[in-house]
């Protein structure tokens, strides 16, 4: 039964409307299914395959750095929520209550965890005891729940899957030294698996976690040219410490309060993969995290030979160490390139009865659309290079677009009339370092703050709004 | 600081109190720590890391069957979970509710998912319409909640982790065979992962799973002479499929009722090693699934070479493929010995000047405390093979324990004698079939049938309990 090329292709272009080309993909590319549970989704298993191969290659990256995984209760009760005035103020609104356990009501109602730091304090309080103690370098990978108003697969749910970092250091020095690491493996992995570049830098005061002293975050942009972060880091100081009661002897034999940090990232970054590489045709997998990295599609395979020779080549990637798929259904080959296309797997092989006589066979890759000819007898080496290749290819273009789309403005009038003339994008500017500068220009050019970059360039002597002594260059933007 | 030895080693024996040398060792040996939420727990990172050993031999067991790992949401509304009627009679009562989202009282409370046929069934209503779509064979790796009385680390949390597979087919016979093919895998992983020997069987009519045709299970023999139910492989027919809508058209065009199955092992397993090896040492970890397979303890490690030495064998060892562990802390040798005996260690290799000096090293084998002296040239094989010959020897300790403990009765006066006498383990005895004789047996000798084991035998030909023809052997037995 072959179906109609059509079918698979027919997603909105992005050009026309970008929210819901987003949401075509996440439904055609099954990477997703809505459920009756309003605002949390089922992520299907091409989706899934996806966070798997996410979550392999960063939890190498942690136990690298030294962490270990841990698992927390999933509930906290609401006295321990409330133990951290800011951290409770900022999580209390967005939570899940619980209140019956079968038919009884509960003496003390627990909430689904929003994040787990109270959950680790209190543990780091029963176990930390001596600097012997420390650091402790923990992780998990769970879900949480926040319940949101409005709600889109991967970008904002009630329930996402993430992991949470949360370490607990001897010295303040060692908690920043953490915190900025972990960022810093996050922008690696977004360059080097996601093929994705990130802005590091810091969060404003008004955009920290609630209950940190700073927030550090990479921020990536959008084919729309809206800014997604991609994952934060935080350093809480001793302020945790002090009012979970966690305390440590020094060397000296003195009592002292421990310092500690939190980092995560998300399902998120499967929704910031979709817009950062994917096209009219569908979704666009860099191949560090592709489930299928090279799908084998022959072509006339009724033929005699062409199957086993598809099998062989089939064999042949597989030994090397890729991940590949022979897709020998009966539907027609067109039916199948739309299909893989709409999947954005990075390479397709194809081979038919004409190939096989030549002794070759064709590779398309994806990300550009090019197809090659390659020698049977080059087959790995070749489809190793085209995966490199299109890992290149594809974060030079984002790269590309990051830069094109990011503008320097020194004026109000100037912020307000480039994205009127531009469209979204980064605007750098320079600022004074008051909230009420900050919530100035966001008011009036509809851009906020995304985050105050490692990497200051002097714009400018003042502040774009109040034209102040400016003591930062900002990134701004509107974000997801 | 050296500390004592007796600090570590200070655990009730199990001959005294087994439940308390059971809880010690889960506190001991650094598996779990308590929490202010009540019924749940926090499984600290070498607990953890035996549960992610468990799931990476696990998962690629799955996966080289076919199955595909998903993710559902973690609620589920009242009205989905009321859609099958046995299946909640059986879970509502012990559900924990959601009622209110922020300040706002929700419109349907949901519960934390206690199992997730519902919301399965729910999604393949969406995604199954042709007998093409079929079968789908999903996983997933989630926690989930039942709101238990009286808990233990491991053995019944009110949260705890698991995998829950969930199938559907386009016939009975597929389903049939996916369910035993299951339980023959998780048979086969107790067996060569965890060393440990099981039951294969089918329960009895009044102990299935709230909406199964029929649940298979495996049951393993603890040191105390109690069963543990250590995985279970359900049969749904197409009765979910009727209270879910789930149609599909077969080859003729014809409209049918496809069949599922489910089936699922949890973190339980972790206390089923813990009761299956364990001695008043602590711990005994099967080397397939120990965090560290190998600890290398130096001697005398302030003499000159021996750091490095022990260094030297550290590297050859991890270069292997071997986990493991140098120990170059400042707490003294015996100290190190008593803390990875309680952890559970496969083998621990000692090395110091005098072992330098002859170029061997000592290893001791933690499940029978047997020394041998290797040479050094011999160390990667010496290892394996200690490794080797601790998983045989565990696996056949444990079996002569079952074996041992493991009486066949042809009356019930046997049975409450052979209890009184030998003490706990698994009674063989005739049965008629009827709940009625369960039910009896049970009251009137203090254990219930455990399973229908595949491999029967015939001891007599009449019911253990009423005299009437026996239809089955079964497998009778306290149960954690």
């Amino acid at each position: 039964m072959a179906k109609d090329k059509k079918m698979v292709t027919a997603i909105t272009s992005m050009d026309e409307d970008f929210a819901q080309w987003y949401t075509d993909i996440c439904k055609k590319a099954e990477l997703v299914e809505y459920t009756s549970v309003k605002g949390c989704m089922v992520i299907r298993p091409y989706g899934y395959a996806v966070w798997e191969n996410i979550q392999r290659i960063l939890d190498k990256m942690f136990k690298e750095t030294g962490h270990e995984n841990v698992c927390m209760p999933m509930f906290i009760p609401e006295s321990l929520l409330q133990k951290e005035k800011d951290h409770v103020e900022g999580f209390a609104p967005e939570v899940a209550w619980v209140t019956h356990g079968g038919n009884e009501k509960l003496e003390e109602r627990m909430c689904v965890r929003p994040t787990s730091e109270t959950l680790f304090c209190e543990h780091y309080a029963n176990i930390v005891h001596s600097y012997r103690d420390l650091p402790k370098l923990y992780n998990q990978w769970v879900s949480v729940v926040r319940w949101e108003k409005t709600t889109r697969p991967f970008l904002r749910s009630r329930e996402f899957l993430w992991q949470e970092g949360h370490t607990i250091h001897a010295t303040a020095e060692e908690a920043v030294e953490e915190t900025e690491r972990m960022l810093n493996v996050y922008a690696q992995f977004c360059e080097d698996a996601l093929a994705m570049p990130v802005v590091k830098g810091k969060k404003t005061e008004s955009d920290k976690f609630a209950g940190a002293v700073s927030t550090y975050a990479i921020e990536a942009l959008m084919h729309d040219g809206k800014a997604l972060q991609a994952g934060t880091s935080h350093y809480f100081g001793d302020g945790f410490a002090k009012a979970f009661d966690i305390e440590y002897t020094d060397k000296e034999n003195k009592r002292v309060f421990p310092h500690q940090t939190s980092w995560g990232v998300t399902t998120r970054l499967i929704g910031a993969v979709i817009m950062t590489h994917g096209d009219n045709n569908g979704l666009v997998l860099p191949p560090a995290v592709a489930p299928v990295q090279a799908v084998i599609i022959p072509v006339a395979q009724h033929k005699e030979g062409v199957l086993e020779k598809a099998n062989e080549l089939y064999s042949r990637l597989k030994a090397a160490g890729l991940r590949v798929k022979l897709d020998d259904t009966d539907n027609s080959p067109g039916w199948k390139f739309a299909e893989y296309e709409m999947k954005g797997v990075p390479i397709r092989i194809e081979i038919g009865p004409k190939d096989i006589e030549a002794d070759q066979c064709v590779i398309a890759s994806r990300w550009n659309g090019e197809k090659s000819v390659v020698s049977l007898g080059e087959l790995e080496s070749a489809a190793e290079k085209k995966l490199q290749e299109a890992h290149d290819g594809m974060y030079a273009k984002a790269l590309a677009n990051q830069e094109n789309r990011t503008y320097a403005c020194t004026t109000m009038d100037e912020i307000v009339k480039t994205l009127e003339e531009k469209g979204d994008g980064f605007i750098k500017a320079m600022w004074c370092g008051e909230e009420a500068c900050e919530d100035e220009v966001k008011e009036k050019t509809g851009v906020g703050s995304r985050c105050i970059p490692f990497e200051q360039e002097m714009l400018s002597d003042v502040c774009v709004c109040c034209g102040k002594p400016a003591k930062h260059m900002v990134y701004w933007g509107k974000a997801y």
